[in-house]
């Protein structure tokens, strides 16, 4: 799908127009480029507890102007749970998913390939003995993840997974990402 | 909140009888602590897509008497999209949230610690030149993430924040996961 008028062009539903004004922009101050993401959680009872996401700050401002995403966390009854909603590892192959996907989308946009269809499918394998404290050597969170795509288009195979890979949830997965965490007693 | 039957005891919401019994069953037999989870996206059009998740692998076999998580990952405007559902990194700091919150109050429940109320406040930095391409030494995911929970509870701070780096996603954010990704052309 590619639309052009006097001024926008759109690739993939990408408007591309839109795309380099923005690395424009980002160029002449970097300062644009810094983003702040936010996200609040409230526990309800046992594995249930909810997310509000709401503002963030990004292109020199706060964006507030934006609708409240709500997501329950719950956990599956072999898993001491009501299935009050996905579990929080499933929640990691959503966002492994829709990143993957839209930086394919958006890389390929500004690179001028069209693409027809993108499915994936992913899994992700996790062995409870972590979590469980019961055997030190075994990691408490996936050991391995697996991202299948199907993908309809005149780009090579190859270079649409090298689009892929500049997802930044591929990165947050695949490297350490330093995490403050802080408690405090009320 | 902890309520005694003859049989079952269960503290913060969580069973404790039956996190106890699934302790055993998993000592016994090591491979019912055997996780597969499953997540299916498709593109719907520029920064939109949407993950369907339902069955999982666990205790010895497929769970697909479950209800269907469907979740809508967007963008914002600034981000070229229309605020189709949160973004997916966005959904990072849910799955984080959620998933230490699950992860103290569970291991707080098997030390008898009954905690009153849970909440977080979670931000992840995320600079975009590494997205956008523009510079080679900054990453594409969080730079670092923030975790700042308040807690009801007779337990120290010290003690919530150790049962809490349990949590499974704190140990993919955290450290790197071994990422498969496999492109298909249809």
């Amino acid at each position: 799908m590619k639309s052009t008028t006097d001024q926008e062009t759109v690739i993939n539903g990408v408007n591309v127009s839109q795309l380099g004004q923005t690395v424009d922009a980002v160029k002449g101050d970097p300062g644009l480029a810094k983003f702040r993401f936010h996200c609040t959680n409230r526990w309800i009872n046992g594995g249930h507890n909810r997310s509000t996401i709401q503002s963030f700050y990004g292109a020199g401002r706060e964006h507030t102007e934006r609708p409240q995403f709500v997501m329950d966390c719950g956990e599956p009854p072999v898993l001491l749970g009501s299935d009050e909603g996905a579990n929080p590892v499933e929640y990691i192959l959503n966002a492994l998913a829709g990143c993957m996907t839209t930086t394919m989308i958006y890389h390929a946009a500004a690179r001028g390939i069209k693409l027809e269809s993108v499915e994936s499918e992913l899994q992700g394998e996790l062995d409870l003995q972590g979590f469980l404290q019961l055997k030190d050597d075994i990691r408490k969170g996936y050991q391995l993840v697996t991202v299948k795509f199907k993908v309809k288009s005149d780009a090579s195979a190859e270079q649409l997974e090298e689009l892929a890979r500049n997802s930044p949830v591929f990165d947050i997965v695949t490297n350490p990402v330093p995490v403050n965490v802080h408690v405090e007693k009320i």
